[in-house]
């Protein structure tokens, strides 16, 4: 079955398109017309006519433009305004009434807007009986073909005045006048926009941010809201419309929200607004049911996670070994996967980047290395159920603090398909359930390495732990919705380019580890010891010229200048293959061409060069210029060297050392989970306790009650139950 | 000076209103006409003036919608495609020429749209030398009045055809014409929209989001951005419009996005979009400058708690002692102005509780009771620098993980005063800055209070850390900036009703500390001893039952039925005034009135009750309908205990004890800063330790590079410095 993502992105190919407005979108709250809503639809209509598509639009709204036509009086004929006051009257007839006062605004109106563009409407009114005979059918399809033929939009609308709604068996409501209209054109997409923005897999609980599905065939299970539109069909006859639709031959249904600015623009762009609708006999691979949401996989990871927690670490650590020996035993799968996404990168026109092809390739070799390395992992210390505070509340009730998996972690990366096996035996270790989404170039390797380890965790667990603890997310479509998900996924963790880290971090309110900028900075200082501060700024900078650790900005002391410290540092620099750049006050001491900025990752051999007037000075510079990364000091000074450590606001401070040390495994974290510039529940390079929390354990040996503390019948003792740890 | 909320309050009072669209709104990209976002203005539009308030429109885009009309050959005058095909004819002659075929249509566009709602709209075309005589000016001014008079809406624009810009100086653009015509109005308010959404205080980085100006006078400093609008005028000279206008007798002018949807309604209705413009002459109280900004705010506590975090331990105890004395000192003051707001709480017509007037009120045995507190913090060991983290690297080079000030807070907290030189006092002793947002019923009092520590604060320090460590946030409109301020502010704090959480965190993408929720569980187990059932059930629910730890949901072992033992429960619940509802089991076999949801927080004496068949079904139904706070099993049976402490997912799960437990003080936290149900950062009663994060300090006794690790010459050691923790 091909991804909703797919699907939408075939929406910009359609020929034939009919969208139907619903009356909420038409009418404002008090009844009366939306212009600016209509504005808008017919202003994206006319787009779409003007790129040569066939649009035809089924509208509603005549009796809100009636509303407000009658507001006026002097508008009012007797025989309406005698159906308006007349009490006898039943809502139907004064329905009937405003429809026909506001049918011909309505008209007046389309035409109008859509004679903006240069686009001809023409307005059809029908009735159900125009469908039911077949010679009036044809009659009125032969005109709606006309007219498409002839480059005009249709604007079509139940006739509300003659309409006999107690006989009304084939229009429900406009949404099957729309499948109608579109069944006739064999349109290629029909776009239903309502107040309603789309279907729910379930019920939404008060206060939770419900979830729309993607995509909805007849045998997904859905849920039914309780909001519906102002007009006459209901959610449920909203959705046989569309399933009708789709089964009869139209190319794709959707519901969207009318609401939503240029929703017609941006799902004709292929953007995921609202459910798609598709027939279900059309998709063979599809399964019984639709590909699970993302918020299902998130749910299932928690399931699994929990499952996964209660597992004793013994079994953890076999589950881990069963991972790394699936990884040999399936290596020939694996690799004959990533051998075909390593060719379709090959031949894709602007991939001629060797770097990153190498970055993709997975061998049996590297694919030994992965599992070498998650047998090592095996080998750790138990992450969980480790004592942080040990307590005596009172006697009788002790307090335990342990470390307990996080829960649900997201982890993008980008091409290198060996950080999934990575990533999942890191989450597997630490008791996290994990949704990886890796590069679509990547794709069928990591799909061969995600199915290998979820049937490894499921054997090795005898299904105590299903495989959704690892849930493989595809496309760009599930990640929008991934990243909304706050309740259902504990932390981000996002590996790759700055722009793409950059844009993740700016998408969600969901907790997220890493950092977007690692402008680095180091300070040579008065008394640095010369050679030293060379060794220093050549490994910082060149070592690893793209690291998030690797030198930005060299600050150096401005007596340095005079005694030609400044100008030896910068010769090496230049040995080095460096490009320096300088800050106002050094490109005019040192001659260098000026830097844009100081606030630059250059991530490549260059780097800018500043002076400072002192370590207070150096200290104010990389705290308002610096990315609270890495920074570092040079000197012999020890009350410099304190003074720039204690005053600089970044989470690694550095003496006298590279800052390429800013690195999990250099400072003996182990696995790296990432690198985080945040303040909050982890900051500098986090290891495996970087996916933990902490639970509070109470536990009393008889029973304990506030009351009898209030009372003074107990009294608390907080003794502390561990030994303060002492240095060796 | 009045708060920039005041006076976007007094917005909806208006009479007379002036609304200025720019071209860039009217307009779509491509140039041509955006009907869309035109029908959105006079729907708008259309709906002042049928509330009766005189209503002008200034719009521009003639030029836009002949592009439009010119795309269509057929409607081609010949003189006018000679103008466009003339490859002579210069730029302001085809602008020309396309405003000519575009009036026209414009004309008739807007008649349209305001006939939709019966308003007539008048169409003025003016040019720059109908304001240069007098008379002309004269006239044109009458019939403007004439028109708002008969209840029209007159639509303004420039001739552009007759115009000659090279001439111009009155009429630099149509900001400029807004002016005047709001000037000669004597307009209440001028709403300038384009695509400049206000003005900013400085110039954004890149990747950040700027933060505007709520309000400018003309001593404020502002710095204009790039960007300006497709039209004539620039930044600079739309600020200069404003200012004139604000100076020269129009009410208030606004500077705001026409992108937004329905920002002419909104901004009527006193929302905080774009920059108010003022005369800072009418404002007497007004400072050289308006009011700091949130981010302005935000910016000197973040610089200030740097200055904090330099002091030794020793000197922060001493600031401390300095603010408790000052309480004390300026106590007579404080209670003062603490009466003040108690007044005004009492004649407040609807606050007739007196529960809500007491936590309201302080007196100076309250306060000494503050004082107190500080003092007994002041005594705490120092929570900076504690050594988390101590290992050798190599020889030579020593990490050290140290405990370190987050750095900027915002603690948003209702009604109790109290509580604002407590959160000083914690944010002082953990060496971060605070942003304090108090109930506005007591803004006194809080004035007060800040106003006292933050001399305290500057005193004792000789200056060296400025009292902005303390910012004090009085608006709503400066809440919803700083929630947005995620680089500035690192951790929001909100204590107070659920709701008011539950809005701070779906407000905000910055990591907040606290809970929504505390739907809390007491399972009693078959293995239960029922007289600690009926102990616990009872203090866990009625010790106070609108505590977030309150039991909200009793689940029974469905055993407990038959041996009466549920009856027994039951009964004691009965006795302590506890309304008891029953889940879908609970209802029917115990005879209770069912409870609507089992996700319930009750908050008062009332909780509902469910039978479950086991441990391994409590823990489901925990999983599944709890918040992850606190929940508690009642059992004597060892491995139950341990299959509920295990299973259960929440931040607290407790074993034959109250959940009444689950607060910092009685868990030995000392201060409580909050409860957490996130899993990030920390988790359950947080105390002093949720006020921090961690460094990492690589000090190197001669130089370390990462190059001489790479060639083998040094090795890592990796040789944990710290002695394990033991259990005493």
């Amino acid at each position: 079955m091909p991804s909703t993502a797919s699907i939408r992105s075939s929406f910009k190919d359609a020929k034939t398109v009919v969208v139907k407005v619903g009356t909420s979108v038409v009418s404002r709250p008090d009844g009366t017309v939306a212009i600016g809503r209509i504005a808008s639809v017919v202003e994206q209509i006319a787009q779409l006519r003007l790129q040569g598509k066939r649009v035809v639009l089924v509208a509603s709204g005549a009796i809100g433009v009636g509303s407000t036509r009658l507001s006026e009086q002097a508008v009012l004929s007797k025989s309406i305004r005698d159906h308006l006051i007349n009490p006898n009257a039943s809502a139907s007839t004064s329905a009937r009434a405003r429809a026909a006062a506001g049918q011909g605004g309505l008209m007046g109106l389309y035409d109008t807007l859509f004679s903006q563009y240069s686009v001809a409407c023409g307005q059809l009114l029908v009735t159900e009986a125009d469908f039911q005979s077949a010679p009036r059918r044809e009659r009125f399809c032969d005109s709606l073909r006309w007219l498409l033929d002839a480059g005009g939009v249709p604007v079509i609308n139940e006739n509300d005045v003659t309409a006999r709604p107690e006989l009304r068996s084939l229009f429900r409501d406009n949404d099957s006048l729309a499948v109608l209209i579109a069944l006739e054109l064999k349109a290629d997409l029909l776009l239903l926009l309502s107040d309603v923005a789309g279907v729910y897999a379930r019920k939404p609980e008060p206060g939770e941010t419900p979830e729309l599905l993607p995509c909805v065939t007849r045998v997904t299970k859905v849920s039914f809201g309780s909001k519906s539109e102002r007009g006459r069909g209901g959610m449920e006859a909203k959705v046989e419309a569309a399933l009708e639709a789709a089964e009869s031959g139209v190319g794709a249904v959707v519901i969207a929200s009318g609401f939503t600015q240029e929703s017609i623009a941006r799902l004709i762009g292929g953007e995921a607004l609202g459910t798609v609708f598709l027939d279900h006999r059309s998709f063979k691979d599809a399964p019984s049911e639709t590909a699970p949401t993302a918020q299902a996989q998130a749910q299932a990871a928690r399931s699994a996670a929990r499952a996964l927690q209660l597992l004793s670490h013994a079994e953890r650590v076999q589950v881990l070994h069963a991972m790394a020996d699936a990884l040999e035993a399936n290596s020939a799968e694996i690799c004959a996967a990533n051998a075909k996404d390593v060719a379709a990168f090959a031949t894709s026109a602007k991939n001629s980047g060797t770097a990153m092809a190498a970055r993709l390739l997975l061998t049996p070799k590297k694919l030994g290395g992965v599992a070498k390395g998650i047998r090592s992992l095996a080998e750790q210390p138990n992450p969980l159920g480790r004592t942080v505070r040990l307590v005596e509340i009172s006697p009788g009730l002790q307090l335990e603090q342990e470390t307990v998996p996080i829960g649900v972690l997201l982890v993008i990366f980008e091409s290198r398909p060996d950080v999934l096996p990575q990533v999942a035996a890191l989450s597997i270790a630490s008791g996290n359930g994990v949704l990886l989404k890796g590069g679509k170039e990547a794709l069928l390797t990591n799909g061969a390495l995600h199915k290998t380890l979820c049937a490894a965790i499921e054997h090795s667990t005898d299904g105590r732990v299903p495989g959704s603890a690892l849930g493989f997310v595809q496309g760009r479509d599930e990640i929008a919705q991934l990243l909304r998900l706050h309740k259902d996924i504990d932390l981000v963790i996002p590996r790759g380019s700055n722009s793409m880290v950059q844009h993740i971090m700016s998408s969600t309110r969901i907790p997220t580890l890493g950092h977007a900028d690692g402008i680095c900075h180091l300070y040579v200082d008065a008394a640095a010891d010369v050679e030293k501060a060379i060794a220093l700024t050549i490994d910082s900078k060149a070592d690893y010229p793209a690291a998030c650790n690797a030198l930005e900005t060299l600050l150096l002391h401005e007596s340095l200048v005079g005694r030609g410290v400044a100008a030896r540092v910068l010769d090496a620099a230049k040995q080095a293959g460096i490009t320096v750049f300088g800050g106002p006050k050094a490109s005019t001491a040192l001659g260098l061409p000026p830097a844009a900025s100081l606030r630059v990752e250059y991530g490549e051999l260059a780097m800018a060069v500043e002076l400072v007037d002192g370590v207070q000075s150096a200290v104010e510079h990389v705290n308002a210029h610096g990315s609270g990364h890495t920074d570092v000091i040079v000197t012999e000074d020890g009350a410099a060297a304190e003074a720039f450590l204690r005053g600089v606001d970044s989470a690694d401070v550095f003496h006298n050392a590279s800052s390429r040390f800013a690195d999990g495994f250099r400072l003996g974290l182990g696995a790296e989970v990432g690198i985080s510039t945040s303040r909050i529940h982890a900051r500098g390079p986090v290891g495996v306790e970087g996916l933990l929390t902490t639970r509070n354990r109470l536990i009393s040996d008889s029973s304990h009650l506030v009351g009898d503390f209030h009372t003074g019948r107990k009294t608390y003792t907080h003794k502390d139950l561990l030994a303060p740890q002492a240095r060796l």
